[in-house]
Parts: C-alpha cells; sequence; structure tokens
C-alpha cells in the first residue's frame, strides 16, 4: 500500500454555522463544498488548503455516528484520513496484518472517494481513514 | 495570514514502541525523526507522507501537557498543525479577530519550528498550531 499524503482531517462540530468561519474567514482556508452524506447521517463542509483538507462534519441528527461521538466525547478531531493509490490492495494488506477495517469492501464517502475506516484499537487511537480518489 | 497546508497531526500515544509499527510499518509512512522537546516535556517520533506529517506525542512524565492530556482523554488526535506563511502576521490579525492564542509570541517547536497554539474554544474544539518554517 502507498501512502500518497493526508488528505484529509474530519472534525466533529455541532453546528457548522457556528464553527465554520473560523476555518474559513480567520485561518482563510478556501471553501470547497457542502455535502450530505445520508447514509453516514451527517452533512460535511469541506475547506481545501491545497495540502490537505479540513472536514466539518455536522451531525443530521443524535442516532448517527457524529451525533453518538459528540454525544460521548464532544466536538474535536473525529478521524484522520489518508489518500491511497489502491484501496482494495490497502484493505487486504491491513487484513494481512491483523488491522481491524471496519469493512471488507470500501464504501463511497463524500466527494465519491473510495473509503474505508480502521478502527483506534488498531491505531493507538485514532480513528484512521483511507481513500481512494474517485 | 496564508494558510499553506497541513505541516502535521500530533497523536497523543501512551507508548511510542507500542504504536509507531502501525505508521512506519503497516501504513510504511517514511519515518523522518525521533526528537525530545524538552520543554515540552515529550518526546515526538515524526513520519512524512510528503503531504503532511503524523507526529507521535509520548509524554516524559505525567505532569507534562500530553501526560495531562493522557490522563484525561485518553490515546488519539491532540492537535492538528497548519503551515503559514508569517507566522508573526498571523497571530497579529489572530488576536485583532479575538481568537483566543497561547501565546504573544512564537516559541520554538519540533524541527527547529517557529509555532503558536490556539484554544479550542476559538475553533470548535480543536487545538490548532500554526508553524512557520525555519
Amino acid at each position: 500500500m502507498k501512502i500518497l499524503g493526508i488528505e484529509h482531517i474530519g472534525i466533529a462540530v455541532k453546528d457548522i454555522a457556528n464553527d465554520a468561519p473560523f476555518w474559513r474567514h480567520i485561518l482563510n482556508i478556501s471553501h470547497r463544498s457542502t455535502e450530505v452524506v445520508a447514509d453516514q447521517g451527517v452533512t460535511t463542509d469541506i475547506y481545501d488548503t491545497g495540502q490537505g483538507k479540513v472536514e466539518l462534519l455536522e451531525a443530521t441528527g443524535p442516532d448517527t455516528p457524529i451525533g453518538k461521538y459528540l454525544e460521548k466525547r464532544g466536538p474535536g478531531v473525529h478521524h484522520v484520513c489518508f489518500e491511497v493509490d489502491n484501496i482494495t490492495e490497502a484493505i487486504k494488506e491491513l487484513k494481512e496484518s491483523n488491522i481491524q477495517v471496519l469493512s471488507d469492501k470500501p464504501t463511497v464517502g463524500a466527494e465519491g472517494f473510495k473509503v474505508v475506516f480502521i478502527h483506534p484499537k488498531s491505531t493507538g487511537g485514532v480513528l484512521v481513514e483511507l481513500a481512494e480518489k474517485p
């Protein structure tokens, strides 16, 4: 597997409208898109530094992965996403190394990337996403 | 202020020896350096994807910023660092916008970068570091 770089940092926020101005107007990072990923129950608001994106994640309801995370941990970094050259190959390698991958096949995430998540137990405490460009 | 990219993600770990193999051998990210930053009470173990680094942070003792973080929150993403073109200018702009900056002047962090931290209260829950290349 070849890691090509940090694709984005996913940040769980209570309210995009309230938190976005820091990223957009204070840090002045260019806004890229806002997208609802319905099957994940999340609204993603994406900013692109040109070298790694910031993805603000707002839950569409309390009974969603981000809703539960906010309830348990409060707002903060939810996951870190690395771009890979070939996600199918990456999943195969990870499973061979007994790394706990959350699905056997990639799913489609924001911006059409093919993605998979690695359990924090296998990484030292961080929810890691791997993503292959569409 | 101009954000040039995600410089690194700082990850608080209990034990570098135990957690480093995932980043170094499983994800296969190139190891760059290991450095003790004495005045922060931290050992940093740095991996470079070529587009953003991963910085594993192990406390040198319990009464250090990372030691206290681990006690309170457990292992996970401790901070996100963005590279800026001019840190002195960035601090001035942030203070003018009433953003809570943790020091008035930059300090010297790992790899000789001039750095400053922004309080999570001002960012929506994330400890943000800004860094200017030495």
